[in-house]
């Protein structure tokens, strides 16, 4: 993927998404002892940066491919950016999710004018769900993370965050949470091209710990054990972000439960926003390893902010 | 008070406030059948508009009020605003406050270097609490409403939320929430001077009705009864704000308890922000009151986000 790719993902889908704002917060940066500039994802359509990815694979569709709509399969976010970008360009989106997955959720899907598909929630049962979706209407299949076009359009909330953080000083860390490794993908190569000089790390939470022991072996690995409430980041990585991330990603460190819960708390009094668990995981790293990010300016993405306000950690 | 009381005001503490955005919400906006402008007061200094006030008083006292500090009573908000604005003029500030007030509360204000005095949680223990610190210090009393200076600094978020929302049709209407009067007032004020034909009203819980009673009566009255949620609104108005309002505020309305949280809990699942339970009140009065605001321009002023995350009402 080149710069050119990038920055027309960004020309494509931007009168579709918000351009979010980037925060600071001077507590934090005391708490922290360094800069922190938090790119503000969780006020994106749907709130979550997915909306970027989606939208850039969804938009480069052929009208012949647009008139059969589009799948996907996932409890999440992704959902939601599918079946958004499907309405945006009058198409059907059909969704195929666990039917564990919270009520809340589903009916944010439907909201947008797409059908959701209820399964069994097993990795097989979805892609079963989707295989059956797709032959029975000619859907194209949007995958969350394992698609150029769905990187490249991640990478332009690193890109954003590039162009509007305060100060002429460049960032000396651009941290991104993994999970699947889109948007970490996205946000490498973003920092590659952009802004050369300036490193990537990513935050895993311990109960998913699958990304870092890939990036240590250069094979795709599942985590040893699940058990995290950032339960955005439960996902594998693919050969595809692996490879991307092996090439661009200093590093990945890994924080507990009760860290990323500290850091949530953290963002949500200090900075009175609202955020996912999954996003508080690097700032959960930045205060637990201060030696590696002192005095320095560091840039973070908060991924999103869909949270069940009635099932909350603290 | 003039218009020029509230320009000066403005000039006084503009370098040492936020100049705090402006939020709108699609999905809020098509609830509510209106075109809502969010003025967000949460992400003010110490969380809260009230740093307004606050700086607005201490920044005309004279070097040798200064020299002996200022002091106040109060459980929550003005508290920390006073003791900011102590801090930032290099002051001492003694604040009173009941010894049943949350810790979280007492740290923020000894964090920015006040002294915390704590007394009974009656108002009579308050107000003795305040004249002994005087005995012994010469401290100056700064009102948490009943004080033109005060007023004039809460006036200056509506006189922003005029300035920076976007679009160029007016107002038809302006909303805070109603507990002693000082904002009330205040942006009562500052439609009256600076976007005449702008209506102001004001929301009260049903839990702490008083101001609506003294609105009817022309006297200060107290509730029938307390109890609410919204625990930044429980104070009556003083003869000074019931002047100001009746003279310039349409009406009052109340809201109920769940009222109030089912609007808190909309703003923070769709704006993804942090409000206090007293600042969804005028939501709730527009979401109650849908006839009265249908296709209208309304300006909401979210007056603060410090909540105890550890007490959520969801």
């Amino acid at each position: 993927m080149t710069a050119e790719t990038i920055l027309s993902a960004h020309d494509r889908i931007r009168s579709y998404i918000h351009r979010t704002p980037v925060l600071t917060n001077r507590t934090i940066d005391a708490l922290a002892g360094a800069e922190l500039h938090f790119k503000c994802e969780n006020f994106q359509k749907i709130g979550a940066f997915k909306a970027r990815g989606g939208l850039n694979a969804v938009l480069q569709l052929a009208p012949h491919e647009l008139k059969s709509g589009v799948t996907t399969h996932s409890s999440g976010n992704h959902a939601q950016a599918i079946a958004y970008a499907a309405r945006e360009v009058g198409a059907k989106a059909y969704i195929v999710m666990p039917r564990t997955a919270p009520q809340v959720k589903k009916d944010a899907v439907r909201g947008y004018g797409a059908e959701v598909i209820e399964c069994e929630p097993t990795l097989d049962a979805r892609e079963q769900g989707v295989a059956e979706v797709i032959a029975r209407t000619g859907a194209t299949m949007i995958h969350p993370f394992d698609d150029d076009r769905v990187i490249a359009g991640q990478a332009t909330a690193a890109k954003e965050l590039l162009e509007d953080a305060t100060g002429n000083r460049p960032f000396n860390w651009l941290l991104a949470p993994v999970g699947g490794g889109g948007l970490l993908s996205g946000t490498a190569l973003s920092a590659h091209y952009f802004a050369p000089g300036t490193r990537v790390l990513a935050g895993e939470p311990e109960g998913a710990a699958d990304a870092i022991l890939s990036f240590q072996s250069g094979r795709v690995e599942s985590a040893p054990y699940i058990n995290t409430i950032a339960d955005g980041l439960l996902t594998t990585l693919s050969e595809r972000t692996l490879a991307i991330i092996q090439q661009h990603v200093t590093d990945i460190k890994t924080v507990s439960d009760p860290e990323i819960i500290a850091a949530m708390r953290l963002i949500w009094e200090r900075m009175k926003i609202i955020i996912e668990p999954s996003c508080a995981v690097p700032l959960a790293v930045v205060l637990k390893h201060k030696d590696l990010f002192a005095g320095q300016k560091v840039g973070i993405i908060l991924t999103g902010g869909n949270v069940d306000l009635g099932k909350l950690a603290f």
